[in-house]
This record gives C-alpha cells, structure tokens and sequence, in this order.
C-alpha cells in the first residue's frame, strides 16, 4: 500500500499556539486553512527526525522539548496519510518568516473555535488541549467533508463528532 | 518516499510471549527466527484496524485488552518500514494454526535470551519487559546487521546497544 508519512506539531506557548496560516504554496489542499507546522517524512527519517527538521525549516525554532501526542490516520477517497502528532512545549530560536505561509502565534481556544481549520483538526484539538494521553485516531472524509471518527479503536456517534465541531 | 507500514503484537498470559517460529512462509527475510505476530496494513486501516486483523487471521484469537506500546522505524540499506508495536494483554478465543509458521507460548525472558531473533528485537522486547512507556525506536541496519540505535530523538553508544543484545 502506497502511503503518506508526516508530522505536525502544535508548538506552544503562554497558552497559545504557532499557527501557519497557509497562503503560500500553490496547489495546497489546505489553502487558507489554519494549522500547525510539519510535512512529510523524508528518506530514512524516525517521527521525531521528520518533526525536528520540519519545526526548524519552517519556523526556524529547534525544538527542545516535545511530545508525541497521537498518530492519526486519514483517508480522502484514494488518499491515505498517516500523521504523528506532536505538541512542542519549548525551543530555542525565533520565529522567522515561512514559505508556505503566515505564522501566528493564536490562543489555543481560539485556535480551534474561530480559525477556518479542517474538521478533523477540532477534534484532535481538542483531544489535545484536554490533555488527553495518546491516542490513536481514525478520520475518514469524503471529498474533503468529516464522513467517520474511530478513537483508538471505538466508532464515534453522529453527536459526538457534531459535540467536537 | 514508499515505505512499509506494519504491526507488530506481543501477546502474553501468565509471564509468557504468544512467539511465532516462523517456518513456513516462502522468500520470508525473517525465515526461523521467532517473533510476534502482526504484518503490513491493508489499505485505508488504522494501527488498529491493522494489528486486530492480522491476530485473528494468524493467532484465530481476537484481542480484547491490547496497548501501543511504541513505534519503531526500520531501515536497512534501501528498505524502510515504520512499525506500531502492541502488547496483547487479554484477548478471546483459542490459538489455531498459523500458514507462516508455529506458535508457541515462550516465557518472557527466554523470548529475548534463548531464541533466534533479529537483534534489534531484543532491544525492543527488553524495554517492553521494563515496562517502559511509550517509546520511538529507531534501529538502522546493514544487510541485516544492526548499525545504529535511536531512542526517543537519542542516539546510543555501542556499549548502550551491546548490553541490549
């Protein structure tokens, strides 16, 4: 099975989060949309080498401490990703400008209730500003709209993905 | 990057490791060694999905109480495959036959001392039997010889690795 490999990192500080606003890169899925920073695996890298690199190119922060804080596994129609998860919680550095966006440091609440972010986004958001320890989760779109939630291994309801959007 | 994604799952009951001998398969690389039971995702599974499926068609046994115990990021010259590892702690059913080889009940610490297995498996079945948590494990090899040892972001020194092995 042919699949896609990548990080994304929530770095955070005074409860807030560096968000990438995302208008740079052409044909991105994501145009416009809010998120953290991150990318994909490349040759030979573990989680924490992807993350690591993909911090520092596109922030130019080194993180210097971080957490894994859940794998997700998405599927699109024919699309799959696999993301590891990860909250930065310090780093040395400042932040400097990134190719493929704007980034913003927001205050977590607002991170999830007032930036245009993908749907499954809010839900691990969430999962993550509860502080849930870590989890596995399953999200299934269709066409780009939230069709199906699995939380380490249990099916959520209809009310309990529309109780996280 | 193309690369393999797999499970990998220890089940254990009363101080003992559910190990397949594996003696059966044709062209397998891991041909007589011993190791859990697990293999490569099927399209669209989750690390879940995955480890459920392979138990119950190798073992006949459906796991009830199984736990991420870490991720393990393999390569060897050109090859590269992420693997989640699990811990089976209760499951239903009765052991059947297995097409790749035979199951056998081993007890913990023989699993690791006694029995043919890739070197880096010993490295990753003696943090399990520490009870460490989750972990990301990145183990480098070169035509099946173990070269380097990553754990969590910190690489090892060769005495770190030989008291493992």
């Amino acid at each position: 099975m042919e699949c896609e490999l990548t990080t994304l990192c929530y770095i955070e500080k005074d409860d807030q989060y560096l968000m990438l606003h995302r208008t740079k890169k052409k044909n991105d899925p994501s145009h416009d949309l809010w998120m953290g920073v991150g990318g994909h695996f490349e040759e030979g890298e573990s989680p924490e080498d992807c993350v690591l690199r993909e911090v520092y190119e596109e922030t130019g922060l080194t993180l210097t401490d971080y957490k894994l804080r859940g794998v997700v596994s998405f599927s699109d129609n024919d699309w799959y990703e696999y993301m590891f998860l990860y909250s930065g919680y310090d780093f040395k550095g400042s932040v400097t400008v990134c190719s493929e966006g704007d980034l913003v440091w927001v205050d977590k609440e607002k991170s999830v209730t007032e930036l245009p972010i993908w749907e499954g986004d809010k839900i691990f958001l969430k999962l993550m500003n509860e502080g849930k320890p870590f989890f596995s989760l399953k999200l299934h779109y269709e066409n780009k709209v939230l069709r199906s939630v699995v939380l380490d291994g249990v099916k959520w309801t209809d009310e309990q993905i529309k109780s996280y959007l």
